[in-house]
């Protein structure tokens, strides 16, 4: 499946120049290293039209990104992450979406601009952006660090900024976000592999942490996929004395045991939730539809245990006795991805614990096959698209 | 409606003589006390014998208690309140009922006989026995204070001992008990203040004690009625920010504000979720059916807010979009009643801080009506059934 066109070749359009930005710089090395960064740029992506985005129908075009302001960073993107939620989003499975739409929320590159507000991010620095680029900051949210809960939570991309700007994503040549929700990526983590762990990465993390996985836990994670190899890398790497996937089939138990299950269940499989049932301190499901079998799943809880939902469902869970909960005292929850400082804790441990999710790099500019081959369940675990041009010139 | 038989007249049945028991007393005082306690007794009580039983057919009948052991107490019985949980299992609600079936474990009295290895009872104590008497104390949960945990959980009735034989409640003149499963009442309570404590207390007691109810919190119960009158109570009595009972109509508002709600919403009137939208840090709901607006009472919660199910449903809760706990990170759990450790510290919390709950005493020889009555929705808000013979004894 070719592009529509890619890349855009004309230069003609509006070109941002950083010429003011560079005059403030003091250091006469950073100027030359800025100056070499500053190549006029502009913001081109691919952009889903309507309900059919996701069958191969992305265009490559240009757009406006939000305007710019002294809080802002813009990445030049060399990578970006394929996750659910872009599927979701390009066919309005979570309701309509304000097209044109360039999804991507795992972007990472190299920061090209910085404004003057922004203290932690400097022209040059490698650094990303997860599925969230603003809240208001000024909450009871914000203010207790979990910006992700912030009522006014803008999402990087299908969002709208209070200016009334909308949010661009990271299937694109450049991505424009605050840099209260650009995070450094450190040293020790490609920036191939640190893309996706922005969304998928912390989506599956956090639930993890915040909920105890560690030393002495037995921890269930059900679906083997994006999310789902995350979820057994973190639990791995975290130290549980058990790491359980949870799948329908075993078509994935080998991946998974190389990925960090210690054990595997397959829900096909007659007798599963009785044979394991009460043996599970936490489970972290990454899947959900109305046919999922969440009664068995809540069996497998210890006394006490939580079950933790962090999947992107368009439909309903299945209804369920309340007996399920309350026999064992157990809970059921949701997670929503984590605020940039969980990000920033997240990616450090990613160094510390030498975690490296399994990726399939894919062109930009065949993203749309790449969307369609996501949508086709073909991912081992996560594409991860590539501007070639960026990610050669970053290495140059 | 009247009784088949009660009392029952005749002394000629099994008579349990507390003799050998007696002889090991050192202390002639005690003799004298004990003595006076010993008279002769027999386990009688209204016995539910197939599923009409909540229609005014229990019988009065007598009936074999668990065999005899030296961990035992027998409790002469002077109030039990009437729980939910009664009718449910009267019906066979919960599945297919033990019958012939006395109910009733919101037991209330005074020891008559109390085992060798029992330690914190003695004969003449007022003490009580909740939901649950047994398990195997020898399990993990057991063993972490969670015998309400335990998998060999054994029910104040409807229950069946290791040994083969059945538990019965304490509609009834009697009541045998495991003594681990035997509290004490604390003085400053009265025995039918107490008696309704043991089930419908701890039941709304526990999630809130155990999700952090207190200053700077806003909670919420959902339904007045027995249980969520106590919640009521506890969220006040404990302090909450704010206590704001959910009610289905305004018909109990005047009630609840007495009780200790600072607040009241009807989910009859328009609007009534969007107006008190992420208000809440807790919801303890006491009721459960198909048709409670589960999405609404959700929608409550601030973030990270919990919603504990306590009720007692015989049907499963609504399906919803795991969206409403993702998006705030929130959970929903179910609780238990408690441990006999959680039930004295209650207790104790009760007589510090004055808890007294709103019941309507009924005399035992009506509990046919009593069962009816509460059927009907009309207790305000727990009946407590008295022996009257017992009790009077016991003020004489």
């Amino acid at each position: 499946m070719a592009p529509a066109k890619f890349p855009a070749s004309s230069a003609t359009e509006r070109i941002l120049t950083l010429t003011n930005h560079l005059k403030e710089s003091l250091n006469p090395a950073d100027d030359i290293h800025k100056a070499k960064m500053a190549a006029p740029y502009k913001f081109q992506g691919w952009l889903g039209l309507d309900k059919d985005a996701t069958k191969g129908k992305m265009v490559w075009q240009e757009y406006e990104p939000k305007t710019w302001t002294e809080d802002d960073v813009d990445i030049k993107i060399t990578h970006c992450g394929i996750c659910g939620s872009d599927l979701h989003t390009l066919r309005s499975g979570w309701g309509a979406t304000l097209y044109p739409c360039c999804v991507g929320h795992e972007v990472a590159g190299t920061a090209v601009k910085v404004g003057k507000n922004v203290k932690h991010i400097k022209v040059g620095d490698r650094c990303g952006v997860g599925a969230q680029s603003g809240s208001c900051l000024d909450c009871e949210e914000c203010a207790d660090g979990k910006e992700q809960h912030c009522r006014s939570m803008i999402g990087t991309y299908n969002g709208k900024y209070p200016d009334g700007s909308k949010s661009y994503g990271g299937y694109a040549d450049y991505c424009r976000a605050p840099g209260h929700f650009t995070v450094k990526i450190p040293d020790g983590l490609t920036l191939e592999e640190a893309a996706p762990m922005l969304c998928g990465g912390i989506t599956t993390f956090s639930p993890l942490v915040n909920n105890g996985a560690g030393p002495g836990k037995k921890v269930g994670i059900v679906g083997v996929g994006g999310l789902g190899h995350f979820g057994l890398l973190w639990a791995k790497a975290l130290g549980c004395d058990e790491v359980v996937a949870i799948s329908r089939s075993t078509s994935k138990k080998e991946d998974a045991m190389k990925i960090g299950a210690t054990k595997f269940i397959a829900t096909e499989e007659a007798g599963w939730n009785k044979k394991n049932s009460s043996s599970l301190d936490l489970i972290v499901s990454t899947v959900s539809s109305p046919d999922m079998p969440l009664a068995g799943y809540l069996q497998l809880l210890r006394t006490n245990g939580q079950f933790i939902q962090v999947g992107a469902p368009e439909d309903n869970i299945p209804a369920f006795n309340a007996f399920a909960l309350i026999a064992k005292g157990c809970k059921m929850g949701g997670s929503c991805i984590g605020s940039p400082k969980d990000i920033a804790n997240m990616l450090d441990f990613a160094v510390k614990k030498q975690v490296h999710p399994w990726i399939q790099v894919r062109p930009l500019k065949d993203a749309n096959q790449a969307v369609v081959d996501m949508e086709a369940g073909k991912a081992r675990y996560r594409y991860v698209l590539q501007n070639e041009a960026h990610a050669a010139a970053l290495k140059a």
